[in-house]
């Protein structure tokens, strides 16, 4: 149902967008809770902070524990491990959730495991040591360890780990009122579903039905005449990043997960989807970067350094190899000291060419959008985009360079060597990513280092080797 | 309900885990697939492309859209523009709707529109110009159109425009009988929905009820009995990214939007949220690659040329910036040719190592992880990491020089030089960012140039310098 349109909504926006403000972010909790929040830790007052905590959501709670440090957070644990549940347990970032586990009473983790969902479960227990792992299994009851062991059985990162394996089925002969009838009956169904999935007697699905159709269709209404056309079944061996792709290709909102006979052993949510997708691009991200995957903002000094210190100590190894190409003409440019002025400025154009086609390339290759049949069109027209690039640039560069030394042929040399590296660049900005995806390593991991020394390289050899060749 | 373990599927994942195989990948069209396509284009074949399209999903249509190219295009819509329907058009990327739209028949388009949600024709105007918007607003029938002009209103970005009007509501005091008794007589439903919004009479969302808990109710239970506790409402006037963000923290499915007087007014559904989440990565990854955020891999040489030289050109000047730093310098590095030789490396850490730092920040400020409560702190520790990684580097490259060139005092100088240099990158890989934040722009925007700006300058300043005043 529509509402009629209000003609004094239009001046408000206005300003409310174009004062943004952090502190009343509306999905951020307010500063002064939080101040509050450490008060009460620091004055070691567990009520306070149960009545603080106690109307927030699970996911901010989560998030407060993950923004304390040391000696905060185990105070904060004491206060309050008796007081989480699986909902807060399963939202805490793996990073630090080994650290709460081992902190909560015993009986409070077997009940908080009960709680989650198998997937939770199954995401938890990848994280801990065989004793706590041991100790979480026998928490559970049969049924319920016998699923998160099923899971646990799918390589890590497939579908087979992130599906949960309550799901809701009905037989693909059954009509509205006897699955309305069934789910009433039911005394538990899982926290969040949003198709009831039909089953053969083999345990196939064969399509679903949404809710809403179940809903508003009448009771003698068989289910096979409502099932969606969208129906895709997700094998339990699929990579998660794939499933976060077709769920955001095809707007899933769930998806069953099948096993190599094609029988249903568990559904996927959109949720969980989202959250891979989130974390895949974030992977790229960092990884881009040369910082490890794991960096949080939460990291100590010592985290940090150990994510960044190794990537750190490559890009030196290859600042080296730099370096000695510099050295071979360290004669050249003790003769033409502007060589040594105007030699980074050739390296520093050709890495932001390369990484530019790097991004564009590893994005690409994540969507699924550069694949076998568009590839050489886009290795073609990458080179072409370099060439052109670097014409541009060596124009530019060229006149720069002979009115600040007042030199032609210092001008051509520079020109030449913008555009050969500016055309490395593309290619290798391409062709990279495109040989890591092929030896199925991730394309973002080390491609930025990759690309760079070949830059470095290329434009110094270029720059300098010509200036060798024309001004000596 | 859970299946029992099989023994024999372990063994299986490895084999196809260790394997990836793009050509096999489950999710995407089939390579001979799209070969038999392109042939039936240049067959100029309009009955075997319907053929081939006939059994796939509206968003892979849409992608081979996208991947054909000029004429290829031209010839592909003249075929098949007469099949192309509300789901399709709403697959399409922003980037070339507009072609699209221009060659569709007006009659073809009327009618694609009709049957689209309100918030993909919203999405589809956004980018058309006024002739065309106002056909398009013609087709609409009554409610429709003032849906959609209600949810223009809102500014761009916004939760207004990414809501869709078509809600499900029930009065607050209903029973569950009586909503699945109005559900089965309403002859109009969305083609997705996921909760009964709970409104007062003044049209004020008070809760929701899941599709499921409804569906496992008996006939007299009250809706008010049912709500959920995650129930929250978002502001149209919120911006995507935020609603985004709320979606993935609180694992919503869908939400009511509210305007300014609390009315509801739509409601998002996280599909839609998926998307947006998907697009702000997409754009910071771009951003602090310095390509334009509209890069796709499917531009042409043209649009390429335009997304990445107004970057480089930014980097030009900045590489210039810190040439004119060396020039200060010539007559020592004349001198000296070794620190020629080494200077890059200098300016090459800082800038990896601010990149480091910039990556982290941008990430958490976007995850809202980074906020007024623990800035500080943050600051600090990167500080910390920044003179730490200084002196690990300082030893390393010290002892290089010192091999390499045979003096301690440029040993000396470059281990200073590279401290100084990391603990300003670190500095300026966190305040760069934070100060763009506070300024309410983009921190993935040019934060990159501006960094690696600061550790050049900074980076040939302290070793240049401080070999003039030492080594000469």
């Amino acid at each position: 149902m529509a509402e009629e349109q209000d003609p004094e909504i239009e001046k408000e926006p206005a300003e409310r967008t174009t004062q943004p403000d952090r502190d009343e972010d509306e999905f951020l909790p307010r500063r002064e809770l939080l101040d509050q929040i450490d008060e009460a830790i620091e004055a070691e007052d567990g009520a306070a902070l149960n009545a603080l905590l106690e109307p927030m959501h699970a996911a901010d709670i989560a998030d407060i524990i993950e923004r304390l440090h040391g000696a905060e957070r185990r105070a904060f644990l004491q206060l309050y491990s008796g007081e989480i549940d699986g909902e807060i347990l399963s939202e805490i970032d793996e990073a630090i959730r080994d650290e709460v586990v081992e902190m909560l009473p015993r009986e409070v983790l077997a009940e908080a495991v009960r709680e989650m969902d198998s997937d939770d479960v199954v995401d938890l227990l990848e994280d801990l040591d065989e004793p706590e792992r041991e100790e979480i299994l026998a928490a559970l009851d049969d049924s319920d360890r016998a699923a998160v062991q099923q899971s646990l059985a799918y390589p890590e990162y497939s579908a087979g780990r992130l599906m949960q394996s309550e799901v809701v089925t009905a037989p693909e002969h059954w009509t509205v009122g006897e699955s309305i009838d069934f789910l009433r009956a039911e005394d538990w169904l899982p926290e969040q579903f949003y198709h009831i999935i039909l089953i053969d007697p083999r345990w196939h699905p064969v399509g679903y039905v949404t809710l809403g159709r179940l809903l508003a269709s009448r009771r003698e209404v068989a289910l096979r005449d409502l099932v969606e056309d969208s129906f895709r079944t997700i094998s339990a061996y699929a990579e998660e990043g794939d499933v976060a792709y077709a769920f955001n290709q095809y707007h899933l909102i769930s998806a069953p997960v099948v096993d190599a006979d094609d029988r249903l052993v568990g559904v996927i949510t959109i949720d969980d989807a989202m959250s891979v997708l989130d974390e895949e691009h974030e992977e790229d991200i960092l990884r881009l970067a040369g910082v490890g995957e794991d960096s949080a903002i939460t990291d100590t000094v010592v985290e940090t350094l150990r994510q960044r210190l190794p990537w750190l100590m490559v890009n030196l190894i290859t600042a080296i190899v730099a370096s000695l190409v510099i050295a071979i003409f360290e004669g050249t440019i003790q003769k033409v000291v502007a060589l040594a002025v105007l030699m980074p400025i050739v390296a520093s154009m050709g890495g932001n060419a390369g990484t530019q086609t790097l991004t564009v390339a590893v994005r690409a290759l994540a969507t699924k959008s550069l694949t076998g049949s568009n590839v050489w069109r886009v290795v073609r027209r990458e080179a072409i985009v370099g060439v052109l690039n670097g014409l541009a640039f060596a124009l530019v560069m060229g006149v720069v360079a002979w009115v600040w030394f007042d030199g032609v042929s210092l001008a051509a040399v520079i020109g030449i060597a913008m555009i050969v590296n500016l055309a490395i660049a593309a290619l290798a900005g391409i062709l990279i990513p495109l040989a890591l995806e092929k030896a199925g390593a991730d394309p973002a991991l080390a491609s930025g280092t990759f690309v760079t020394t070949v830059t470095d390289v290329v434009g110094f050899f270029a720059f300098l080797g010509l200036a060798s060749a024309v001004l000596l």
